[in-house]
């Protein structure tokens, strides 16, 4: 008769036993210098999963046949980006030790590399798929080590250069774009066509376990104006479909999907795609 | 580590056991002719709830000193007003079997009337306090006889008149005012003023059990602008403050806050502001 | 069966045969420098007077007992200041000639001085009775002679300075507030207490036939947050009503409701309120 | 000099006389689950329709040499989905024996069941081609008969299955697709490539007159955010046109826009893009 | 210590002094009938600048390797079109004079003629290419010569119809198609694929400096919502990218950039694609 | 003939010289954990600065006699509260050597000690107002110690109590409200009375320097919902005027405003009333 409106991600268990993907909110935007939100995207993602149908008509795959838990989100010690890079890193140990593979949400792209830390523990192979408009390179950015304009920067601190895959960036500093075609961690795709690019780039890596990232900015700003630094010229619902064409064939173990942030939406259309992502995504982990 | 985001009423325990008041929301607004959105209602308050403090130096009592139960809210059987009324009137019989206090939260004005019709049963000497801007006397409203606009006039059809007290009435037809003037169901409140006239009305009640309807529209729009139908010329929090000043002397036995359309105000003042209202409802509620 | 949505003011008729008042929009905003919008306030007025009542608990009056007429809105020659002006005269004249006292929507406040300059031949002892924040007596603005702040100079270029009562002006150079004084056309009110300065400024004036202008930025931004030049410390219903219940002893022969600027007010409330203040116009504009 | 503002989809008439086509609205929302506000639909088109052209380039006609009736909107019997979809019925009956081919504004989907219940005694062998991302085609949903996800399947409940093409559904349960598939109603559209499988299948039902009904969800949310349920990847203004230029060879008789939230897209161009599709069907509904 | 917030586009110099372009608004929207908010281009651009890096990755240029002044916005001579249009000839001349070529950034399209009679003057094989939705080929509109719809026309007025390119008009009376195929000015492109059509017509103007003229209208309604007309069927980012592959091989003298409505597109996407649109352009008007 | 459009706050110079005041901006949110935003804030207040006038009917000065430097904003070292404070305390000290007394604009409330701290070595008698909703004296905030919830106990751990006077305070722990009482620190304010009780206290710190800090939420949500944690019945402009009216019989020599988040109300009346309060400090600032 009484039924929490809008708590958890549509089907969720409440409870981890018996599931195989934990999902979890890391609601951190605290290096985010120029409009902040990103805060409140897990919950908005949760909130308007319900627009969406539990099938899936290109994976052939129903939310209702799988089984996968919301863990609610991550407390953040406010105003100390390390710290936050800590919790997640042991919140991403816990998971692994309850038997769950991993669908975080973010808040800001600075989360990943906590997750990435734990998980190359686990798994030294771990390949690292990033999607993403923006390189993420800096060192350091307004003089924060651990700013999301160094996202990919602190992820390779921890994994070797050739674990990461770099898919359609379109935006960064010179010196980005001369290291993502120097280390060759560049991959192209041309919108409207398979991700053959990144098919042949996987083909070099076959049994490495992947960590896949999506900084929802990776879509153009028309479908997702609902983030912090829209770029024009980004991929669509269709392109993100040919990825996951390609990911499928391959073991994904976790996953992250992060900048959103709703309140730059009032159509809610950004949320409803990044939980059609968050769709994709938790139907890939469940496979076995 | 986890935590769920924002789902409850700040505070508020997930299980009945041991508590006095049980909260529990009603998404509903199928009658609203003009501007829909009070089904938002229930999850703003609970969101907007931790920006207040626990503590309420008025009423000198501390939300952590008391036991209440958030239940969720209730499944709405979609476009069917009357069998909504019935879930309300099951729920209300379902909390009091608990041993609860009850706090509904809106959705509509509709809803009232669900709860009364139980609560009678139970209490034949019921006793309804109705803050509202409007007088909801209509028998029925664009061919509705559960719409928003009806809805004391059910209550009516379940209380006798002198059992209901009218505050600050603002809106109306003239047959409307004809009404309240004749029954003498009409209590006057001037802003800023004590309440007394509610306080005299209300020596003529002693020792009767209380059922206090809060009609968010009887805030003014500056304050509450958050509602469908806002009405110039209404009341303030040191207003609403006043008629707790009196309650409290007597016994709240249930209680409903409706009427908030948080989506017509973007600043979230309103859903605060009922927020607020529901925190002293908790606490006379769980005055024993 | 069929029926045209929100198209009037609620209850007009379309016809002006039988009426005593006749409504109309000059949805015009070509001065305004700072944020434009007031050409949506006449709809904006129609559309949200379908929330209010019919009756007027204050007045004891009816719109059902009236007639009156909604005109539709004048056509504007874009980017012309004075030719707009000239089309008020003209639209002002034609309606004098239906035999209708007028109701104007603005808009912006310029457009008063083009009724007024019509009506001051008809009426010689015209008085004119402007609530405002403002005192708009700059003879030029940004170059332009028919700014929204030359407002009332314009009026003054017509008009003798003592057939004007510029009441609660609270924003001006310190030259106006000097004019203002010295011109004793100032008319203080206290928020919250009777009109009763206007009320003595009036008893020298018995007999005169009366034009109110409101310009809506007189109420405070609390209740009134959709106008372009907002400023703090303003007037509410009540104070408004005061007023209201000094003039409806003389005799109104015109009106105008200006400034209104729906689109920076999403909750609607501004345009309820300037309904609200259209109504009690309507009504006193009926009293024989 | 004078001139009602916004009233009516623009260049329509007032009066039926003369006039081929009937334009009205259906501003009904009540089973709306999840976001509400197709109820301002119908309006928010006629207001956006004046920021179009008159001319359309791609069929080569102009609204001004063709002739039809804006009819205003239904009244709505409030929290009654059976009945509404009655007075539909009779609304459709009305304007048949008017002369007029009809052109529906809802309003949500649940409403084409009563025009197609009517027009079907007319046209026994009409051909309903809907546009959508969803089937549509629950038998209930929650609890409600007549719930707008049952749109289609109401329909089927009046016309046989092969008289009806489904054109690019996305979304759907796995029961849906699997009838989608069977039946043969899927009918594929390729974004940015002709309509040749509408074409195609269109050889089948030469002659027989045309009901189409477009769910503005088939739109991709990029270009239709204003939707209660946006589903990403969908479709654009040049595949409708693919979608128009194969339907012009054909009678089209009838048509409906449904679903249209105009409040969730404050930039109005999701109301431009329905008015702009409204433009396209009076003038495919003109052509003799 | 101290930095100034947003005041000026990203990176430019304050000062003239050994600068190359020069960027400068007119904030001015009085013809506008519709929906104004133009008014509030130049500064949105400027603010959202930030979000871009100062490296393009198709021009491979970065703004830091270029010299370019920020001169702040025209101040607008309030409700009067034809001396705004003087003041931006003289604004005009005296960049020239400064040795700058310009990038003006609107405002409405009405601007543009006043920067072409002064560029005209002293180059008088200027070629003008349009990038709109509109055909803006109008001679008057609302009674007024000076409308944002005439302002090709305006320009007509001054240049050859042969030194006119319009490219990608999608909307327009059936009079302005027939003039714009007649003329051969209708330059078509085609969504997604290079601006060869463009390139063609350009090879016959070889050495002729160009005038480039962004209403940003010409992009699709998806990507650009904060426009006053939005017209859907339109470009996208890559198409914009075509155009200036070509433009690039020939010599930018002059460039504006109109119609940007910021405050109709909350998300901001609008003004970050407006910026990006003004990157390319400075430094395409920077190549010698 | 140029003009930068709304860089400074109206009025300012740009260049310290002969003037008395330095107005800058913080533009800081990093330890809001409910909803972010004050970033935004300093800028918000200059963009809405123009709709002001310069003169102040109350005070009976114009901003034009005297003067007053505009030194932009604080560059923020993002996700490090102390090194913000630190920043602050530096630029306290930069601006008391250039020989102004300061007006900083922020910004969380978090900012107040770093200026506190280098003024109470300047003035060891220093006595700091408060105007506030919230006691802010908790020694820790989700385990941060410089969160916007312990603003005044790190002032206070700077000056002694007796130095501190709290204004107003109406939200708080029990334990917060206790130290409010038996330190005596707070200041009743009765709406729409004198600042007699703040009056009273002043009396007994005759001579010495006051430092004012404004947190916005002081004021009522109705006149000030743009701030992040609205606190139902709260203050208004006239009261803020009683506050003035007996400060400015004392020795102001230094003041911030702080907790304007001007995107959560899109109408800019909080913007312009956090102005107006600027334009109030700056003349208080100002007198010899």
């Amino acid at each position: 008769m009484f039924d929490t409106e809008n708590a958890i991600y549509m089907g969720s268990k409440r409870k981890p036993q018996g599931c195989k993907v934990g999902l979890f909110g890391v609601p951190y935007d605290g290096t985010t210098s120029f409009r902040p939100g990103t805060r409140f995207g897990p919950n908005a993602i949760r909130e308007m999963s319900v627009g969406l149908e539990t099938y899936c008509p290109e994976l052939k795959l129903d939310l209702n046949e799988i089984s996968y838990v919301d863990l609610g989100s991550l407390e953040i010690p406010i105003g100390d980006a390390e710290r936050v890079i800590k919790e997640v890193e042991k919140a991403t140990a816990e998971i692994k030790n309850m038997g769950l593979k991993q669908l975080m949400l973010g808040g800001e792209h600075s989360i990943t590399s906590g997750a990435i830390t734990t998980l190359y523990k686990a798994y030294p192979d771990l390949l690292v798929i990033q999607l993403d408009a923006h390189a993420d390179l800096r060192n350091t950015w307004q003089k924060n080590h651990h700013s999301h304009a160094c996202a990919m920067r602190r992820c390779l601190d921890v994994i070797p250069s050739q674990q990461l895959l770099q898919v359609g960036i379109r935006s960064g500093t010179r010196d980005e774009f001369d290291e993502l075609h120097s280390s060759k961690r560049l991959i192209k795709h041309v919108h409207g066509q398979n991700a053959y690019e990144l098919a042949q780039a996987l083909e070099q890596h076959t049994n490495k376990p992947i960590y896949l990232t999506v900084d929802l900015d990776w879509f153009d700003p028309s479908v997702m104006p609902g983030t912090g630094t829209p770029e024009p010229g980004g991929y669509y619902w269709n392109d993100f479909n040919s990825i996951i064409e390609v990911i499928k064939n391959y073991s994904l173990v976790s996953a992250d999907i992060v900048e959103l942030s709703p309140q730059l939406d009032l159509s809610g259309s950004s949320s409803v795609l990044a939980a059609k992502v968050a769709r994709s995504l938790l139907m890939l982990l469940s496979i076995p």
